[in-house]
């Protein structure tokens, strides 16, 4: 049987935080996941792309020894477009740049999900940007992405989850939506042959 | 209301290996503890004590900052009684060491909870010294303490699920068997005021 094993590396949303099962979209996505794994949930809460990028890869290489099959979902974005005095805490540019850095240096397969709406009109008006650069730098490397801020601003689900937590969190529900969307590709993606 | 944080640090079982719910006993406990809390599960498969003190301080940093309610959850030493050519990974003495060095270090009040059984009758006896020997180093520190082994050698949904397993690790049954038994140790600490 083969050994895969996947690190999912982001933010609060990885973590899965404001879910009360505990479970966020990766523990739904590693539970009905089509290959048995072994998932190890690497979100940290209010982290940018840029401080993503700074650990990502230390926490990974402990986690995904070479005779492993190491997989690496990346997700993060939003808190890169918080603004502190005025200014994104990351600007547009630097998060595209890091996304980059990371496909680059990644010796696993990757597969990136965008980032989700939250209960602030302009604030996801900033992550549309970010979603489309993301997409872009995907694709120009041939790696899988899931955007989902389109969809779950679509979803009452989500929405209202978001809008009566704590404006940015989803709870159960809103997860079990989120994985649904990133479902597909996960599945595509982890039948295919490792390294 | 407060923003309770725990880091769950150690090794396979700590993350859960071998759940199909993708839960462990850390993922049941987070979900009925009676405060609401971000959990971070930081359990790495094949970590013996001293790779677990290597690390684990640095991911805790991470995770938890100073403006948070930071608490670690600790739980190794299988991996430090498994034989290589003849001798324990680690020795008795060291393993004992190490967890006294990470409550040492440690900012966070800390829950350490005992290595469990395997399928292996020797590796048993030895995990039964480490566990005689981390419940002296916690009660000299007073720090909480929860033994798992002799419960769950007798208990049949733990031993089945192991015996049936891959030799080490149980399912979903045998896991939630072990969060029954840290419940009222971690509902006592999650209750106490933090740092």
């Amino acid at each position: 049987m083969s050994d895969v094993r996947v690190c999912a590396v982001g933010d609060s949303f990885v973590a899965g935080v404001g879910d009360p099962d505990h479970l966020g979209w990766v523990g739904r996505l590693a539970a009905r996941s089509p290959v048995p794994l072994t998932s190890y949930v690497l979100g940290v809460r209010g982290q940018t792309s840029r401080q993503v990028l700074a650990r990502w890869r230390a926490e990974c290489d402990l986690r995904l020894p070479a005779d492993v099959d190491g997989r690496v979902v990346v997700s993060f974005g939003v808190n890169d477009t918080t603004l502190v005095d005025g200014v994104p805490r990351v600007a547009p540019a630097d998060s595209a740049a890091h996304l980059a850095a990371l496909l680059a240096d990644s010796p696993w397969p990757v597969l990136v999900v965008g980032p989700p709406p939250v209960d602030d009109v302009a604030q996801n008006g900033r992550t549309a940007g970010l979603d489309a650069a993301f997409a872009e730098v995907c694709r120009e490397r041939g790696v899988p992405y899931v955007g989902v801020l389109t969809p779950l601003l679509a979803s009452p689900v989500w929405m209202r989850e978001v809008t009566t937590g704590d404006g940015a969190h989803p709870g159960a529900a809103g997860y079990a939506e989120l994985a649904v969307l990133v479902r597909p590709a996960w599945d595509d993606w982890i039948a295919e042959p490792g390294r």
